[in-house]
């Protein structure tokens, strides 16, 4: 077990703040409930972002750019939402500083007063409606597919690296349709890019579902959802696309001109995720030595490593074995730095999650291998050094799936099918995981079990089946499972 | 002439702003001063972002984020940095909206009010090195070398879209250094990419020099920059790398241990460009159609159009074209849409700015030729299908150099030296671009001729020879020409 970090078993929360801030991948500002994104972080968030910019852009997205602060106003234009976000915005009513009169520093300049307050963004779709409305005047102009990168911030009282920060990185979506059929299936096929991402590259299951009312995106008229589960037994949402309605369409006055010259509102959509994938990216796969990071999303796939320190005689063939890893685009570090021991290396390696260490010594260079080290199972094999580099890339693949059946298997078995009330209370108590089971369909008993319980419902899969049965907490008919967990 | 855009010659502004606007760059926003960046804006900074940051990686950066807010008490801690940046902020003062009483919207919640006012980062050495000082302890922690991608705001009372918006997107690099000769030759390194960049990416010919006092980085010891001439006779400053001693370091007390064991002050550089570089290469290359975008930028390099219409015979051959292009790493796009007639769509990618565009009917099918249009020089030619695809990659080299040389002659063209100050008004008010003259190298007359004809210096080139002369303005002596001009 490594040192520098406390066991999941000991502290689990204090397990996953060490292995944000060991492995480097972020840190504490100096601004409460900011936080600074360390270059390793962001070198894997740049992955995950630049594979999702992909994945949108396949499927007829572009990417723009709107303004960071949002009039007051803005935020009250559609009912619901102004309940959702009003409460927790950063406001600017200020936009110069002097100097005090006493010589102490920088006072605000009461003379520079805002005629109206600016909140900074804590999501755009008031201020890109209103934008949309000089875009778009006819079908012609429909759809609109737009992307946007950008910082939101939303005041948290109660904040956690990457989980729940003030500001946090995100990507969010906010498309624009002729009718309410090609917004739905917008938003559905956005959901699967998302939950496509999750599995193929981040190797974490997530079950798609739609939100109940209680917790859906405030101005949505359906929020669909990926959920995934840590290994604590909570699960973390990991995704969510809002089927709009035409709610801000009517609330920014965005009508076009229909195929049949009639005047109509248009359809909307918007998805996001964010940074706070980063959080479910640790949760779902790391260990008591530290990170553990899928292959296809690692800055650095493989680090090789000359026993002991470095070693002249081992250079041209670690230079040989990079540059064929390199030519098949795999991203390999060599670090021949002599100045630490191997084995502080290899643990500081562990912790930082690199798929695949390759440590090489005279011995192995005479018998012609190299001692090949998977992170996620932690074993170690020797291996010829001919045909290294497509056993290495064959290995990378075989870690990828390994950490997603990995994942996949612990949801399994920590998805429980419960019918009583009394089993409810024990598996969340004392199992964790999914609970799949009927619910009435009203929002106050799904508020009673939240506050009874601080299990809410995850999502109604959208795969569940039709089936008659009774609410776990009122006995009353349902006629579908739902998935309950607490979570983050 | 294109009839949305009003001629250079007719009112110069009015001609960029057209530009801007007309070919879907961006536009103003609800919020005074912010842009929105559109798609087509938006697609050509990503393909200058992603080279940008391609060759900070080439030179050893890597990327990170740090918080929007910084307290404000932060700003006050580097006396130069206080008087340059405090007076133009966005003050966030409260964390909370509440409902208003008379139910009219949200008001401002009085009771969450913040302890200290944050600041929007109008640039962020002061958060940043913050952070550092917990980073940096030893030599064996530097060179720090991180750069930032991020949205900055300085609150500006006259704005124009990209050249000067109250918002902005750029990116800031951030280094930490042991000595003092690392440190300028970060600052220099980091210049040369910037020059590098302009010159071989945007087309755009630069003057690499060194600001006067006046005009350096409030905090700098020494700012380098680059600065193109746009055609109006204007210069733009187009990216500045600052050299910043132990300033930072020492108003956030970020010391390190030496390899001689005694504890130093870390030295520092920033540099930085932003979306203001799209304002530079809209007002170098275009023209009275439309914007000219050089083809290794241009999210599109290549438009098919089939004539008349789209005539279904013509598909298998545009496809192939297409195809052909696409294998060599062209950007292509096919304009089948048989809603507008040729000529019209024609002007549409004029005004856009797509390099080349190649139009194809029955005729040139049964000639087995194409016309091939160039943007740059606006000449058509009958091209052979044969041979099509090696024709147009080196068409797209060509126009890319073409429209450096372009440049660089209109540059040398209007690049005046001049000896007396009688000479010097005449040739700023009758024909613009830079001014070559004698500089008595005091702050007062450079101030001088800045209030008595709105030029400043632009740079002392860093390629400047040491040359006996007289102050243009006083007469005085003096070593070396500088580079004045008016300028954006």
């Amino acid at each position: 077990m490594s040192k520098d970090i406390t066991s999941r078993e000991a502290d689990y929360s204090q397990w996953y703040i060490d292995i944000v801030r060991k492995a480097g991948l972020a840190d504490y500002s100096a601004v409460k409930g900011c936080m600074v994104i360390k270059p390793y972080g962001f070198g894997i968030w740049e992955h995950m972002r630049d594979q999702l910019d992909k994945m949108f852009k396949q499927t007829g997205h572009v990417n723009a750019y709107f303004p960071l602060l949002i009039p007051k106003s803005f935020l009250s234009k559609e009912a619901a939402h102004v309940e959702g976000f009003a409460k927790e915005c950063a406001v600017v009513t200020h936009y110069r500083l002097k100097n005090a009169p006493d010589g102490s520093g920088v006072i605000v300049d009461p003379e520079a007063k805002l005629e109206e307050e600016l909140i900074i963004r804590p999501t755009s779709e008031t201020i890109i409606w209103d934008s949309y409305r000089d875009w778009i005047q006819s079908y012609r102009d429909l759809p609109v597919l737009i992307n946007q990168w950008a910082n939101v911030l939303r005041w948290e009282m109660r904040t956690r690296l990457f989980l729940r920060t003030a500001e946090f990185l995100w990507q969010e979506g906010h498309t624009a349709h002729e009718t309410r059929e090609e917004a739905i299936a917008e938003a559905e096929r956005m959901l699967d890019v998302y939950a496509r991402f999750a599995e193929e590259w981040m190797a974490l299951p997530v079950v798609r579902g739609v939100k109940t009312a209680n917790e859906r995106f405030a101005g949505a008229e359906e929020t669909y959802c990926i959920e995934a589960l840590m290994q604590d037994g909570w699960a973390l949402q990991a995704g969510t696309s809002h089927f709009l309605g035409q709610n801000f369409a009517k609330a920014f006055d965005v009508q076009f001109s229909t195929r049949n010259n009639s005047r109509e509102y248009v359809w909307a959509t918007s998805w996001g995720v964010s940074t706070r994938l980063m959080g479910a990216l640790i949760m779902a796969h790391s260990d008591d030595e530290g990170l553990v990071v899928p292959p296809r999303i690692a800055p650095t796939q493989v680090v090789i490593i000359p026993v002991p320190k470095s070693l002249p005689a081992l250079q041209e063939t670690i230079d040989t074995i990079a540059s064929d890893l390199q030519s098949l685009g795999i991203r390999v570090k060599v670090d021949s730095n002599d100045q630490d021991r191997p084995g502080f290396k290899f643990a500081e390696y562990e912790k930082i999650g690199i798929p695949i260490r390759l440590a090489i010594g005279a011995r192995d260079l005479e018998a012609g291998t190299i001692e090949v080290a998977r992170r996620d199972t932690r074993e170690k094999q020797s291996v010829p050094l001919a045909g290294l580099s497509t056993h290495i890339q064959a290995l990378l693949e075989e870690i990828q799936q390994n950490l997603y059946n990995r994942a996949l298997q612990f949801r399994t078995e920590h998805t429980t099918r419960v019918d009583t009330w009394e089993q409810f209370v024990d598996v969340l108590e004392n199992k964790g995981g999914f609970i799949s089971a009927h619910w009435d369909g009203t929002p106050e008993t799904e508020q009673q079990i939240k506050e009874e319980t601080k299990a809410t419902i995850r999502c109604i899969p959208l795969d569940a089946p039709t089936e008659a049965g009774q609410c776990v907490r009122t006995g009353k008919p349902s006629t579908k499972r739902v998935l309950f967990a607490r979570a983050y």
